[in-house]
């Protein structure tokens, strides 16, 4: 008899097992969902999933009766009621005796009621095991985002080419979104930013109902979700004439991006990198208005691990995928922010965006 | 000189500071972003909300320096790092004794921070304390509500304008959530739901690419946030022919929900609405295939107190925004729920949701 080849999802469950072994646990629980789906296959929107070294057992209600198995590797309980009491049964009857659980995703009061009803268990706080996992992508992985970053880039060019400065900011933002969906993205992984003019300056401004107008610059944040992995890309470009000063800080923010994605390679940490944009910024007197990270990973969230963040220690590693994303503010002027999305290779990176970088006037 | 008038923010600070005389706390602290938006306005990604009861902060990264003033009526403090610490070091300086937290909201990794930071105040878990303020509605949310309910409806009519069986899902919900965005929403207040023939049986189902089809059911399910409201309808329509079993289960989930309505005024439990839609369903041997709740309250959230469940304890009183969502899903015959959004009166129900019921034919 040939042994069935384990799935992806029990492959990475196997490997969260060999490093919780650190943790002296004998068992893991989430419910965070990203988490689960990325054990278990199950994208539904309330889960947990008990792992030990015998089992693993996913957790859902009603709702997902039918979708959880379909999806799921794993054995599935539907539950009607709190999952966690469910959980605690399990833990019990399966003899787990430590229990690893996710201190940064559990709320206070889910973590007291499990306290209380598996008083004989020790519970075992970690943090990140999962998304430690996570950060380094599989080469499948790697491929769905690549497919997401460039469905974006597409529904980008596509919008544009309806681009008026007489729509208003939501039009715009509105006709990205149908853009993405039309290209395949499940929808917006996160809400879309149209930002012309002074609220520009604003890096995470809801678009509004004001006419885009001309003579000024227009930033466009937006990202697709494509078989649950996110995409994120900026762009910011002269809705008519921008005066000297303006053009000049778009130049040290492209010279900024490009340096830090020159700074990627495996073994360089993240707090390097984001060093190596602040340094151009600070070459250009604009530090002062680079109020956020450099960028951060994404996959099945728009925001994990790792931050490339100032004095961020953790290494680069091939397989890493994160945004590259320095911006400048000036209140009552205006922003600029470039972003791209990049693999980490064996000796470098690689830019997924296709999309140009060069100021492009609308 | 006049005294200014307390903003509604300040307005609804006071009353949670009543509310939390029984906890006998002498500040409230909250990093749950709906609960920081009801209480000072900011609709940033990023905060905690630090009450005393001399002084309201909100804490925020710093890219939300120029928009937390602007939308938030108390003291705004932009810090780079961690939020927890900031708010440490501001209870500490306000003298604050007794610090309550919402025990259903903050992580078991900010509570332990938070602990370690503050070892001379005494932390005291809360629950619901906010959401039981959010449960009743003023005249203003009812009207942005109802704004965001007929918007709803709007986008669904539009849509269907352009409908045909040969369709897909994901064309279908796109089309949907673009008339939304150009009617003014800031976008989907959940995933588009639209599930034709047996995957409308998934009450969760995620739209895919496969051709809508005739000669059997359509189920979408659909909300749009306005002003950061959400509204939330389902309606079932009959793509060409359907057999008279399903024509009868039909008839029979709008029975239920009409009865839920009827049965919804002040002084009623939730479950006891439950109860009257699922009664009707037992009458017709289709209360097994009723796998979920019969609604929830919405607001800023699309899913908040109070659940209209099974054994739902809370009372019902005017002001309240429920939906009333029965269903019956049969594994490999389809799904037909049918929901709308209601706010209790003085004497009764009103319903906001103005899409007609009767089964329509696409």
């Amino acid at each position: 008899m040939d042994t069935p080849q384990p799935s992806e999802f029990a492959e990475r469950r196997s490997k969260l097992s060999v490093s919780l072994d650190g943790a002296r646990a004998d068992a893991f629980l989430t419910s965070f969902l990203p988490n689960c789906r990325y054990l278990s296959g199950f994208t539904g929107s309330n889960a947990a999933l008990l792992i030990s070294d015998r089992r693993a057992i996913l957790f859902t209600d009603p709702r997902y009766e039918l979708q959880a198995p379909q999806e799921a590797d794993c054995e599935v309980r539907i539950v009607k009621g709190s999952l966690v009491k469910e959980v605690a049964k399990w833990a019990k009857r399966l003899g787990v005796r430590t229990l690893a659980f996710e201190s940064q995703h559990i709320t206070f009061q889910a973590h007291k009621m499990l306290k209380e009803a598996v008083s004989e268990i020790r519970l075992k706080p970690v943090d990140n095991a999962v998304e430690a996992l996570r950060m380094v992508k599989s080469d499948a992985e790697i491929e769905t985002i690549r497919v997401s970053v460039e469905l974006n880039s597409r529904a980008l060019e596509q919008a544009l080419r309806r681009f008026k400065p007489t729509m208003t900011e939501v039009d715009l933002a509105g006709e990205i979104e149908y853009r993405m969906r039309k290209l395949g993205a499940e929808r917006p992984s996160f809400e879309t930013i149209v930002a012309a003019g002074e609220r520009s300056a604003l890096p995470h401004a809801r678009p509004t109902d004001k006419a885009i107008g001309t003579d000024h610059l227009l930033l466009i944040d937006m990202g697709s979700s494509v078989a649950g992995y996110a995409s994120d890309m900026t762009r910011t470009f002269a809705v008519g004439k921008l005066d000297g000063k303006t053009r000049r800080m778009y130049r040290a923010v492209l010279e900024s991006q490009l340096a830090a994605i020159d700074a990627i390679k495996p073994g360089v940490s993240c707090g390097s990198v984001d060093g190596a944009a602040r340094k151009v910024l600070r070459g250009h007197g604009l530090d002062r208005y680079f109020v956020h990270s450099t960028g951060h990973g994404l996959g099945l969230e728009i925001h994990e691990p790792p931050r490339v963040g100032r004095k961020e220690q953790t290494k680069l590693e091939a397989g890493m995928v994160v945004t590259v994303e320095p911006g400048v503010y000036e209140a009552g002027v205006g922003g600029i922010r470039i972003e791209d999305t990049v693999v980490v290779t064996s000796d470098g990176c690689k830019p997924l965006t296709p999309t140009p970088k060069e100021l492009a006037v609308l």
